[in-house]
C-alpha cells in the first residue's frame, strides 16, 4: 500500500501543472503529444500509482472498457478481442472480458458486473439464446455506452460494427457455382440471429443472380455446431437430387460437414465442394484445408472500439459525428475445399 | 437507476431479519440452503438490484474474481476459463478476464486494473515472456488472494494449481517407445518457463527408465508455435542419424512438425509418429488426427477456482486446510499420429 507519489509530486519534478499533469495521465485533450509521453515516463520512474477509486469518484471515469464475448473457445473472438486491445491500450483503456457462454442469464450477470465496476463503456456480441434484450437497454438507461460487434441487433438502436453477412454468403455461393458446381445447398443457423438470416438471403441472392432456381430441399436448418454439419451432410445425400456443394453457415458446421463427406468416402473437391464463414484459424490446418468469408476481425474489434471511444468521449450522446453503424466488407479466403 | 428495492423490503416480504436476507444473498456461511433460494427467488422477483459499490464499500468484497489468462486463441485457457467460471458461478462470484498478450507489461495493468476494481481475488497463468515476477507480489502485498494455474512459479511460495507436466511428457515419450519408435526426439519450448522445463525433464526419464541413451542432438530448442515445429523437423531430418518420432512441447509446435512431415511427404504414422501436449480442439480434426496429453482444462478451472474461493473465505490467511499446490493427473489422448 505505497501509493506515495502524487501528481503534485510529479508536476515538481516536471515543473508543470497539476492540471497538466493529470490531463496526460489520462490522456485527455489539451496535452501535446510529448508532454504526455514526458509525464508517463516520469509516473512511471516515480512508480505513481494512480488511486484509481478516488480518481473514478472525481472524475466519473473508470479507464475500463468491459467485453461480452460469447465464447472464449471460439478463435473468432479472440481475435476481435485482440483488435479491441489494441485500439483500446492506444488510448490509455484497460479492457475486461466476460464470457455469457451463449445464455441470456450470464449476459445479465456480465451487465450487472460491469455497470457495478463502473465501467465507461461495454461492447457486446449477442449470445445465441437470447431472444429478449432489456438487459441492454438498461445499459442505455444508465447512461453508459454500448456498441455491438458481430452479433446485432439493428431494432434496439444501438450502435454496431458488423461484416457484410449477406454480401460475404453472396460470394461464397458464386464462388461455388463458379468453380462448376451445380447444385448448392445451404446449412443455415439460426433465424432470429439476424447475420445467419442474412447469409441465408445471400446465398439465395447469389443463386437468383447466376439464374438458379431457389429449392428448398437444398436447406438444412442446424444449430451451428460440427453435429450440424454432420447431419446437414447426412440428411442431403439422401434428398431425391442432391447436392454436390455446400455453402455452411459458418466454419464449425462446415467442419461436420467435411468430416461427414469423409468418412463417406466423397471426393472434396472433387466430386463436392464445401465452403464455411469466418476463416476460423483450423481453416489452413485441416484437410483438405477449408475455404472461407474472412471477416476482418482484428479490424472489427478496432472500429468497435473506436465507435465506443468517441461515444465515451461525446458523453454517451451520439453526435453527428459518431457512426451509428459500420459495415465492414467480407474478404473471401479459398482453399482447398471448394476450388476443383 | 431504479434501485428502489432493498434488503428491508425482502426482509419485509420474507418475514426474516435483514442480516439473514444479506447473508443468503451474499452467499455467506450461516444461512441453509433453502433459505438461500427463497431469498435469492424473492429478490429476483422483486427485481432487487444490490448496490454494489455501497455494498462492497460494508463487505469489503465485490463477489467478482479477475483471471489473467495469456491469449484468448488458445482453446486451452478458454477451457480452463470454463472451469473456473462454472465453479465460480455455482458461490455466486463473476468471473472477468483480462489477456496479457504473453507480454508482462499487459500483465502488470491486468493487475493494476483488477486491484482498483476491488476484485476479491485473483486467478493467473504467467505470461511467456515474464521473467521478472514483482508485480505478482504485489498483488499479495494488497492483501488479495492469488492463485497460479498451468503456468506457475514455485519460487513466489503463491498457490498454484498444475498438471504434472514431468509425467505427461514421459507417457508421451514412453507411448513413442511402446509402439515401436526407436529414435525419438523433442521439440522443447523455453526452459525459464517450469511447465517446459518439466517436460524436457519427463523426455529425459522415459528415455532411461526405458534403457535409451539421451542424445542431445535430439532435442531442439523452439518458441512454441507451428513455425517452430516445422524449423524443428527440417533441421532434425538433417542430423547424421535422424529421429523416426517426435514428442512436441505442445500442441501447435506438434501440428508444425506434422506439416512439415507431410510436405516432404514422410509418412505419418507409418515411418514417423509425433505426439503433442495440451489436447488442444483442432487435435482430432486434422490429419492424421494427433496424439497429446490432456491436461484435465475443466478440472484444472475448478481447482483453481477452489482453492482461491478458500483462501478468500479465509481472509488471504493460508490455513492448514489449504492446499497449496494441487497437481493433476495427465491422461493421454492416443490418436492416429503416434500409433503405427
Amino acid at each position: 500500500m505505497n501509493n506515495k507519489v502524487t501528481i503534485a509530486d510529479i508536476a515538481r519534478e516536471l515543473n508543470l501543472t497539476g492540471a497538466t499533469v493529470s490531463r496526460a495521465l489520462n490522456n485527455r485533450k489539451g496535452t501535446s503529444e510529448e508532454t504526455r509521453k514526458l509525464v508517463q515516463a516520469a509516473a512511471e520512474k516515480m512508480n505513481y500509482r494512480r488511486d484509481r477509486i478516488a480518481w473514478s469518484l472525481r472524475s466519473g471515469r473508470t479507464n475500463i472498457i468491459g467485453v461480452i464475448i460469447p465464447s472464449a473457445e471460439i478463435n473468432f473472438f479472440g481475435s476481435v478481442v485482440h483488435g479491441i486491445e489494441s485500439m483500446a491500450n492506444q488510448h490509455g483503456y484497460n479492457v475486461l472480458i466476460y464470457q455469457s457462454n451463449e445464455q441470456p442469464e450470464y449476459e445479465k450477470k456480465a451487465i450487472e458486473t460491469f455497470l457495478s465496476t463502473r465501467v465507461d463503456g461495454i461492447l457486446a456480441s449477442i449470445a445465441k439464446e437470447t431472444k429478449e434484450f432489456s438487459h441492454y437497454l438498461e445499459i442505455k438507461e444508465h447512461g453508459v455506452p454500448l456498441v455491438f460487434f458481430d452479433r446485432a441487433n439493428d431494432s434496439l438502436n444501438i450502435p454496431s460494427v458488423v461484416v457484410d453477412d449477406f454480401k460475404g454468403a453472396y460470394y461464397a455461393t458464386e464462388h461455388l457455382l463458379k468453380q462448376g458446381y451445380t447444385r448448392i445447398a445451404h446449412i443455415a443457423g439460426q433465424q432470429h440471429l439476424k447475420i445467419f438470416k442474412d447469409r441465408l438471403d445471400g446465398y439465395k441472392a447469389a443463386l437468383a443472380a447466376n439464374g438458379v432456381t431457389f429449392d428448398e430441399s437444398m436447406v438444412y436448418f442446424g444449430d451451428v455446431s460440427i453435429n450440424a454439419g454432420r447431419q446437414a451432410i447426412a440428411h442431403l445425400l439422401t434428398v431425391p437430387h442432391p447436392p454436390d456443394a455446400v455453402f455452411a453457415v459458418e466454419d464449425f458446421t462446415a467442419l461436420g460437414a467435411v468430416k461427414e463427406l469423409k468418412d463417406r468416402n466423397v471426393d472434396i473437391p472433387g466430386s463436392f465442394g464445401v465452403i464455411g464463414f469466418a476463416n476460423e484459424s483450423f481453416d489452413e490446418h485441416i484437410t483438405p484445408s477449408l475455404s472461407s468469408i474472412d471477416q476482418q476481425t482484428v479490424e472489427m474489434g478496432k472500429e468497435a472500439c473506436r465507435l465506443l471511444m468517441e461515444l465515451i468521449e461525446g458523453n454517451g450522446v451520439v453526435s453527428t459525428q459518431v457512426r451509428t453503424k459500420v459495415v465492414l466488407e467480407p474478404v473471401a479466403r479459398f482453399r482447398q475445399s471448394s476450388q476443383k
